[in-house]
């Protein structure tokens, strides 16, 4: 097979064959693929799209590049939870011990945080000491002994999607939806797990902005994960605002112990036991998302999962008594009074970004103890002068930046508005 | 500007401008544009296209990427001739002659062939010791006193277009309109010229198949042209099956010198002339086409057209008393009774190719003696064990392949049927 073929085919709209999709990724991690070959192919992707078939074969080339996690003696069902990633969006802190307190074993392959949005790794790594690099078979036995284990991409787990997604990321071509799937499913079928929830984010925040192009993901990644043999749902969330209150890592672990222990903000928990429940009822721990939600919210209260969330931190080296806090904090104050019309959740992303809570580049380096706590949200009322939100930050130039930012990220009107609704679909 | 923002808008089908283009091309050759960026901007471009500014804005940033021949002290109007390519495309050896006796001033720099085309060097090189490596002071010295001179493109010309051309034959991103436009219009600018008369082949044995094509590409490359300051005519002509009877490199050569001494396949002559004339009319040596096809085949006619090819071939090095044949020769028969209704050219020229005429990669060497001399073309009848083609080879294996190709390429029917049209349009 000649490469130069192969994305001409592409190029032309044509369908790929298995053997040719497992040709061009296969030399590509071979060298006999160039880098200028494979871009131009994904750039060829971009435009002619990829049917479910082909999805499929990509995501198992980009599988197969790497190790595949497989639990061989199961003691449970294994499910994870997967989004696509926003701005507050920690609800894997709080998922993972609820579920698996419940007695589900959740395998956690996580990301960091690039551009506006947030990553687990990074919130986890806020907690002095927590370490996030097992060996595939210390991580193996501390999701079965513990229940849940949190690592991120170790070099063995779908090479072909790292070497593929540096390249996407400098040629233009990541806003692709058969390239974001294959990318995504790779690494989470690389997992060992039985089930997946994907919770798909829409909206400013997220990577999707439109409801449709959301729902197409969604459909997209169902697909190849079921194609796979796995069982899928897809819960499609609102991104047009941050989640829950709190954005910057210590913060958002911080908050996250709140929720755990029965408080913490309405929509950071409800949609934390919307995607426990969805995990809950997948893995056959109840009848119906009813039963499943009240399991789950049991868990909160009874303080079960509160403990499991220590013992997971405990086992990965963590430290939460050593949390860190930012040395400052200003008050950004509300210059009119009206109703919250919009809370834009990218700008406040960048905003928290700009005090050092993220990164711009993958090589960047996080400041673990900034961030933005938001007071008010769309729908709530403020009287001028009241506070909007706290900036927590350790470097005063960062900080101007910062609030010039979350200015724009508010628009206040005298129209009252309604809370925005907070779970759009559930998609099987 | 970050190369990545520029393939997005491109990929987004943004309009680029100037400094864009101009940022993109320069970084690239100072190695801060990846290939595989490049790559990707030449895919987005192959989706998107370009209009004629940004076609232009390319056209000149690759121009300027090297040197730029200047005719300081200009003796007459200088005016080349540029085929899109063809197999037995030969008329820039029997143009070139003509032009130069009228007075004009006709400075070539000239292509290889690749895959089933011929180029003029491959052509020129047939002839023992010609050279085609002048540096570009030579070359003007040659141009003014010889008045017309053969080269192929130095590292100093369009390294842009050099080092992106080898990037698109590997990346499945050739066949665009404006890259190709920018491509060729970056070298021939690069020549110094007034006026440029360009041969848009179009059929089966030409780059551009359809008409519709051919004539897009004509008005993008007449509009570049023009909007540099440049006189541009454009000549559809027919590639649907071969130009004159032979192809093959000294073959071609031989033919060459029959048209100059006034016989040569009707086909071939007449194309020659009308490119001629129309390098005359452009360079203002007649009023008219009528009369500058007059006075080319006058150059014809008296002798002074093949004295001046001989000139030529002479201070370039070349012996023309030496030009190879090969050691065999077979006749392919016709194995039926009727016309001939179709004669493929790019099958023609894969069988010529084969023998060893023609290259699949740049790194391939040809031999120059081998090629197919055609006796019979769409119109003729032929009985059937008559003599269709001679095919001239060193080489029994290769002479069974191409045997099988030529035998594909002759459609014999008993229709009968006219000789196919030769020029289509004459474009301004």
């Amino acid at each position: 097979m000649i490469p130069a073929e192969i994305i001409k085919k592409k190029r032309n709209g044509q369908k790929l064959s298995e053997s040719e999709i497992k040709f061009f990724i296969h030399d590509y991690m071979m060298g006999n693929v160039a880098d200028y070959q494979m871009s131009a192919f994904l750039m060829a992707t971009y435009f002619s799209g990829m049917d479910k078939k082909e999805t499929l074969h990509l995501t198992n080339a980009m599988l197969h590049s790497g190790s595949v996690i497989n639990f061989e003696n199961k003691v449970s069902h294994y499910v994870d939870k997967h989004s696509t990633g926003g701005v507050g969006d920690k609800t894997s802190l709080i998922i993972a011990p609820i579920v698996a307190v419940c007695g589900l074993k959740v395998p956690m392959i996580s990301g960091r945080g690039l551009g506006h949005t947030g990553g687990t790794l990074d919130k986890l790594e806020s907690i002095p000491g927590f370490n996030v690099w097992f060996d595939l078979n210390s991580f193996k036995t501390l999701v079965n002994s513990v229940g849940a284990c949190f690592i991120g991409q170790t070099k063995e787990i779908c090479p072909a999607d790292k070497k593929m997604y540096a390249l996407r990321d400098v040629t233009a071509t990541v806003e692709s939806i058969p390239l974001i799937c294959a990318s995504i499913m790779s690494k989470k079928l690389a997992e060992g797990i039985d089930s997946l929830v994907l919770d798909v984010k829409t909206g400013s925040g997220a990577f999707m902005k439109t409801m449709e192009d959301s729902i197409r993901l969604a459909r997209a990644l169902i697909e190849v994960g079921k194609l796979s043999g796995k069982k899928m749902v897809a819960v499609i969330s609102n991104m047009a605002q941050p989640l829950g209150y709190a954005v910057g890592n210590s913060l958002e672990v911080e908050e996250c112990l709140d929720v755990l222990s029965g408080s913490g903000p309405e929509d950071l928990k409800n949609l934390s036991i919307e995607l426990a429940a969805q995990m809950l009822l997948i893995g056959k721990k109840t009848k119906n998302i009813r039963a499943a939600k009240k399991l789950a919210l049991n868990k909160i209260t009874d303080g079960t999962a509160m403990n499991k969330f220590l013992e997971i931190i405990k086992y990965q080296g963590g430290d939460i008594a050593r949390l860190p806090k930012a040395r400052s904090q200003m008050d950004f104050r509300s210059s009119k009074s009206g109703y919250i019309q919009k809370l834009d959740a990218e700008k406040v992303g960048i905003a928290s970004l700009t005090l050092g809570a993220g990164r711009l580049r993958t090589e960047d380096k996080i400041d673990p103890s900034c961030g933005i706590l938001l007071h008010k949200k769309v729908g709530d009322s403020v009287v001028r002068g009241e506070v909007l939100a706290t900036v927590y930050y350790n470097n005063d130039l960062k900080l101007k930046s910062s609030l010039e930012l979350l200015n724009l990220a508010y628009v206040i009107g005298s129209k009252k508005v309604s809370r925005p609704k907070l779970v759009f679909k559930v998609l099987k």
